[in-house]
């Protein structure tokens, strides 16, 4: 392949950055070339989310062929790699379901106890993909609530990647998604057992966590006191937000966003106006539908 | 209330049964009379399924005023109680969370450690009942996935109760529905965390739990490996299955019932069948609807 | 092919009956031997629906290649050839636009002016049949209100043919569906032109029409005073009704059904249970899903 | 009532603009203050969208109390009225059903026979305002296919007026609506019998009459041929398009918007910045959601 190809676009303007939305295992060969003739890449796919070259071969089954370019790529999620985006010549733009189940958990991070958590996650059907299948034929995929992917869920790794530096030690994260009816939307319940925490507390620390950044909304009170992924369809918003139930101790900590903005598309370019120094919010001034 | 107007019908026949549906605490006053004049009731309300009387206070808030009653009631789960049923005058219908919860997690007590679960619920909006609102109207409530009752579901009370008796010790059950995009259906995915289980164990034990159960129908292997309510609508079957992370050790138990059948109306007439000697599935040969 | 494959089933017994779901084109070779071998055949392809053979070169470009047969083929709209489906050998089974089109309009013909009808049809996904495709893609069919085929739909001439035949005169009908977000349903709105024609004639001729039908609900007045899919959805029934615009003359007939049903297994059973003496009801006795 | 009140805003800014979405014969009263005081109204309801005073009377059952104004006001459908809005102080914004009516006929006035249409309009449930009611609770709701307002509806007025005026001669409108399952959009199918129309100058009208128009597409060929709303949801975009059933000389034009944006408050702003010399699309570049 030719990289030449793309140091200009159809109108012969020299290009500055190019976002890949590649299957993975696909990016991965490109990626070198194009840094090298001074191209930015975002990339869309697993291919450089993992900073540890072994989990390449643990999760998805393949020898990472530029292991020395992990260490270069920033994890493409604003609200914890601000700073490390300014510049950054390599982004790698996390999944959809890692994206609201890191946001969902982060706070609890080096704050609280807690070492491992179910994210059960709940999905609509884009999910799944452009190409038509059987599961995806309208009348087969309307009306389910349909488990899938229950062991073993590659986001896993990105996701106890993320939270493990947080909190300074190993976090554990199950992930089992669920597709329902939906066409766009992504909710990730994350559930843990805690003792002697109180719901002021947490919504402390989540305020606190996420202050000043632009596309968090705490959701708590009013007439939906929970996030629901119908409230940012569209928009490049994650609600967050959590349930604690006292009697019990399982606290519920959520994540809702648009799997095709905040869980794609939206991000990568979230975390490329960082890396330009552009504003943060820049091109994705577009509320949620509503209602939608 | 002049309770001899149901001892005879519309049409002047005699009537033997009366299956009520009337809310929580106005079903508990009209019982004693039924029964007093010999008229079986079947009760789809929350008032008779409770052993413990103390818990209605703590649950509902309410004094119950026949504690004695709740002794002779029986809790109408044909699959765990359908000797006590034949002959039973007091049928107590249980909860449409409830049922989907305690049957995917019966197997597992008195056969493995674990002694609290979370039993994630995704349901359609019939659940809501008849009655249309600010949440049930269309515009708000197509494409959501709404977390909702997240501390204190009622439905863990009676969960808590058959569960626990089963195990033999106390079992604690945090159940947090969700509603999504459906007309019907609701699946409980029922988290804990294990160790030291294979998945055939799992697999083995529903077998030979639910060994006979006319609407049990163990999920596993083929096209859709879990159980998925779209495959039960208009039945009165429960489609059961379960999902091992061996990685970490989650063990997920999935039920997936239709609420109007197996979650109300069904299993009440599944429930009286075998009070009275019945056919466990008279009236309820009803194909799922599919696709549907 | 073998067809004395079709003379015993699986389990060794003689088979009587055999149910055709083959593409159009196809059931066509199949049919004549099958006859020959003594066994009935309810064809649910459009192979065996029109009467005059060229019909066939104009609308399935095909030449029929048994011509004579047509004339043995009984039309299997109960509502329309009760009489002669009993002892029918050959049964073509309609489709399901021309079924809710042809008893939306039927009580029309010989009675009014109008010999050119529009037939407005709003479809659910599962018409699409069962294989997926691009436009059967959950993301892009769910929220779709698209029109198809919107010129030349081949139920136009089995459709044109029925209603020719009752009206003693030619008659022309232009079906234009369109898919909309359900997965089962069909609603044919039937517009034409009228004049000096009063609301309760209209509602006597259809009360007449039908007097007696077992599958036939005429629908007026009540909290939905027209025919709605949604309401047959599971069952055999056609629900039938009209609005007239008086003002303007316009004469809205409206057919609803359930096109797995009514538009296509339900109706051969039907037709079949009519052939063979037995209630026309038998096997088809499944109340509609409500709410569905 | 006090209407200095809304000569200021709540941050004490100078208000030269009221966007009214009141009840009609509610806003009428309002108007003629607002104006007098110097204010701008884009009024959403029908209260000045008929030119003649007597409409009120049939169609609404009220007197008008403002004839006067009737002549004054701009009936606010930029794509027929761009000229006139320019400095217009009351702007009547259209109804939703009769935009899209209206922008799927235009083309056909003036140019060729026909003077009756029927419009067979599908619309989301977000067109039955945002009040629950039994009839969009969402277990009715879901899955209908259910015609309302079958004969008079009052969008016939203003659709007959704008169509009539552009034709030079009396036009008749019936429109007759259907509720299906999306949250959003409207298609009208704009049935009528023609003759002697060759396609490609019916696509080439379309194209001539609507050239330079920022808001509207034609629709033809490609994977999708026809209009369809899901494509313009979010935005407001009218798309539009047509079938010929040459055949029978059956024509009908499609006419697909958001109703919550070209239906109703897309359109308002689109009209205002007319009235004000902003760009057409100013506050509109809202590109529609895909897939939505």
């Amino acid at each position: 392949m030719n990289f030449s190809q793309f140091s200009v676009d159809k109108l012969g303007r020299e290009v500055d950055t190019v976002f890949l939305a590649l299957p993975h295992g696909v990016s991965m060969n490109y990626v070198p070339e194009l840094l090298q003739i001074g191209i930015q890449v975002v990339d869309l796919s697993a291919d450089y989310r993992l900073k540890d070259p072994s989990l390449y071969k643990r999760w998805y089954d393949l020898e990472h062929p530029h292991p020395d370019l992990l260490k270069q790529a920033v994890y493409g999620l604003p609200e914890l790699h601000g700073e490390e985006l300014s510049g950054a010549k390599l982004i790698a733009s996390p999944g959809c379901n890692a994206t609201a189940t890191i946001l969902a958990l982060a706070p609890l991070m080096g704050w609280r106890e807690g070492d491992r958590f179910i994210s059960d996650v709940k999905v609509g059907s884009s999910e799944g993909g452009a190409k038509p299948s059987e599961g995806s034929h309208h009348p087969e995929r309307q009306n389910a609530i349909r488990p899938y992917e229950t062991e073993g869920h590659r986001h896993e790794a990105e996701a106890e990647q993320e939270l493990s530096r947080l909190a300074g030690r190993e976090v554990k994260v199950s992930i089992i998604p669920h597709a329902v009816s939906s066409i766009r939307g992504a909710l990730a319940s994350v559930h843990s057992w805690v003792s002697n925490v109180e719901e002021v507390e947490v919504w402390k620390r989540f305020a606190e966590f996420y202050r000043g950044k632009p596309f968090i909304r705490i959701v708590r009170r009013g007439f939906h006191p929970y996030p629901d992924p119908k409230y940012v369809i569209g928009s490049n918003y994650a609600d967050l937000g959590f349930a604690l139930d006292s009697r019990l101790g399982r606290l519920t900590t959520f994540g809702a966003i648009d799997n095709m903005m905040k869980g794609a598309a939206g991000q990568a370019v979230q975390a490329f106006n960082l890396s330009r120094g552009f504003q943060e919010n820049e091109g994705l001034k577009i509320p949620p539908l509503r209602p939608g």
